[in-house]
């Protein structure tokens, strides 16, 4: 390796060869600006049918870009020249619901039983937001968006059970509207809001103390609008206690080839 | 004609030939279901071209789903064989802002230099939102949708301007979510709200007092949700106060051959 710090990787293919070669261990926010980037679950297939199906019962908090084969650690259809063990800056692997590693690779760790899970995120939705003139208040103070754990309790499968996480963003009367019209047109990354206002009906208390993430401000003239978190799945997979389960470690995700706009759909 | 009761017309070429017959003089609220109904103004050509910019410029509460030549009174595109003179059940005439008449055609007002509007009413989203199993409540209890005159200016055009009324329905905040992705695949009637939540902004003082129609309970539960309303086109000609005007009588609109699912669109 060269001394010189590394570039800024651009593309999706940039970034995936920059975590290949141990050049790009950090979050992954603003990288390949444009691209879909993913939550990343990988499971032995004694549990994956499980979580799949869980997935297709919750697709608010988990909507699936793709699954892989088992064995197979390609993403054929979001990023066909990926490997899903190289290709994410960090991963976080649990035994039992602990985290104990954090590699930058999990080559070592696969096996022909494994199974990879890609999850849309809502940075997909937030560039559209922005397109359309929103605000999306915490990038503008540059801090992680505030999420908060609901009294919603997620259709469980098999061990795969818990509440549905949330995040908030704050919009006025009119805007409420708007980003429920812009967010329904991506279903694939967590769609449209599950709730606007009284917070309280969510089982949440207190709106300025997050349970992750950083709190942001919320006007007298505004009203929190909540859309189901990425954050979910993880929760539900820490609480299951599988054996043996690889995640991407936050903030450190997946970017696929897929075009943010090729997630846009006409059906809400 | 006879001393039998008229039976209630079902297609909207009954509800016309009954309106043309002078067999039906009523509300047409239920008459020909799954068929869009429109709002009725009639001007001189004087003044049409600068309604017609009004309506364009202020489409939520004026969405244009046809304006008729001069003097032909033929709505070709939504009723090709309909006569807006004779077939809506009863007519009201303006002068100078001022009601003066309730006749129930106007064959014997009608000039070469008279041009239709008719503009997209609320019935076709409320069917729309019971068909997606949202309560509306006003007709649950069978009484007038609340309407409110609100702060907000409509953009003005010539001497038509005023401030926009809005019609109110509350909705819990999940189904918040739900009306505003139902109402905005029909930007023709009205689309998406325009205010969710927080009257005062709108400077709508007691939501239990509307300044039109009748009160619906909001339950602490729920949030008010705010759509552009047909009432304002009628409050911008009152108080425009041109010389000759015509438009429909409360409750009495034109019932045209577009299906309510031919107004549905993708494009919000």
């Amino acid at each position: 390796m060269s001394a010189e710090p590394a570039p800024v990787p651009k593309t999706p293919e940039d970034v995936r060869q920059a975590c290949r070669d141990g050049n790009w261990t950090g979050h992954t926010a603003g990288l390949a600006p444009g691209y879909a980037q993913a939550n990343l679950v990988i499971l032995p297939t004694e549990y994956a049918g499980d979580f799949h199906t869980f997935c297709l019962r919750n697709p608010k908090p988990c909507p699936l870009l793709e699954v892989t084969q088992p064995g197979i650690p390609t993403p054929a259809r979001i990023a066909p020249s990926a490997d899903i063990r190289t290709d994410v800056p960090r991963y976080r692997v649990w035994e039992h619901g602990e985290a104990v590693d954090e590699p930058t690779d999990v080559l070592s760790l696969w096996r022909d039983d494994l199974v990879g899970f890609l999850i849309g995120c809502s940075f997909t939705f937030e560039a559209a937001l922005m397109r359309d003139g929103l605000e999306v208040r915490h990038q503008v103070r540059g801090t992680n968006v505030p999420m908060f754990r609901t009294s919603i309790e997620c259709e469980a499968v098999g061990p795969f059970a818990g509440e549905l996480v949330v995040s908030m963003r704050p919009y006025s009367p009119a805007d409420v509207v708007r980003a429920v019209e812009v967010t329904s047109q991506f279903p694939q990354v967590h769609g449209s809001p599950i709730h606007v206002g009284l917070p309280e009906l969510l089982g949440i208390d207190d709106i300025a103390h997050p349970d992750f993430g950083d709190a942001v401000p919320v006007g007298d003239d505004e009203l929190p609008v909540f859309w189901a978190c990425g954050v979910t799945p993880q929760a539900v997979l820490e609480s299951a206690r599988v054996p043996f389960a690889i995640t991407h470690a936050p903030g450190c995700m997946f970017v696929s080839d897929v075009r943010d706009d090729q997630l846009e759909s006409d059906a809400p």
